[in-house]
């Protein structure tokens, strides 16, 4: 395990590398099966593809349902079909950047399979990690699975509209957050009702100046 | 890999052997973060542990916030810490049914780490799988992961009243669910707010029926 550790360490430095080497910024997105990483795509695609040259890579178990629906937007997208695994790793996204044409490319975005455990250990040479998390998994999740929150540079609290129908309790999520995590960048939505988006827009925005800012 | 999934293989078979001796039914729960599997345990506690004799594994990554929240139950509980790790293996039940009496046991239900992809690789021994999946992840996780539920012998559709608040359309669910396994039971409920939960109590009674007269 720690040989696969350090292999996938090393082609994550060198992607890193690469894609500092044409100033594209990528994030990797994290999240539990059905806490909303496709549908928050895809209302970033309808807004950022107009501002900024928007690529995606798709990580799915079986299928390629996600890359499917993405495919409106008219952005240049790779699947990747991980057979089974549990998660993506940084040989498998070097493969897919040769798919891309990187100096067209600002931001490059990679939804990874849907498991809150295993794609935390391992680096795709990512910008940084961003967290999906939605409110009926309840507000013992960060807690429970600290490995990815602790990283992450922001988390996303999304379905913010099914709080009245559930037993999620803002208070102790934010108090094991901060309690995970002190600097994390918590931002509160809904993508499927299109609430709070504006805020995930703005804070998107500024990191990719101050990416490019170097 | 294969040999790691070996030997499991062959513990498992193990433990399966010890637990007919003893007469023992094991269910191995298994879903995604969130979808609702200790709010299960809970009602489930509160009704059959005055019918049958019930005992709990209750697999977590790194706390044991869910060993804690079934205390009040009076039943036999043993946590296992994964310490990071993504799914519990035959090795650590079979550590862990050291600590029960097994001849004052009925019912054994493994609680495994909230992860829809690695823990449906590891027989842990069970005598079936139990797949939880709430309303709000929403109707593609058969089809998206499909490892679990073509093994399980029934799936729990959890959070059945927040179906008006989410875009889950119930007749794609159910037509994914048949092309993956036609033969698993499905039994729609909510744990949290009580509803549907006697359809589950019967199957269960039925399940303990089966298994006893062998």
């Amino acid at each position: 395990m720690k040989n696969i550790l350090d292999r996938n360490q090393n082609k994550a430095e060198e992607v890193r590398r690469l894609l500092e080497s044409r100033k594209v910024m990528m994030i990797n997105i994290i999240s539990s099966p059905g806490a909303g990483k496709t549908t928050l795509l895809e209302r970033t695609c309808e807004v950022m593809a107009g501002e900024v040259r928007l690529g995606v890579i798709e990580g799915d178990v079986t299928t390629d349902r996600d890359a499917q629906r993405l495919k409106k937007y008219n952005i240049p997208i790779v699947a990747i079909n991980t057979e089974g695994g549990c998660h993506l790793d940084s040989h498998s996204i070097s493969m897919a950047l040769e798919h891309f044409d990187l100096d067209s490319l600002d931001l490059l975005i990679v939804e990874n399979v849907g498991n809150l455990i295993c794609p935390s250990q391992f680096d795709l040479g990512e910008t940084f990690k961003l967290a999906v998390v939605s409110t009926a998994e309840g507000d013992d999740k960060p807690a429970k699975y600290p490995m990815l929150f602790s990283e992450a540079r922001a988390v996303i609290l999304n379905k913010t509209d099914l709080i009245p129908y559930t037993n999620f309790r803002m208070d102790s999520f934010m108090v094991d957050m901060a309690a995970i995590n002190p600097r994390i960048t918590i931002i509160k939505l809904s993508a499927l009702k299109g609430e709070g988006l504006e805020e995930w827009f703005s804070w998107l925005r500024m990191q990719l100046a101050a990416y490019s800012a170097g």
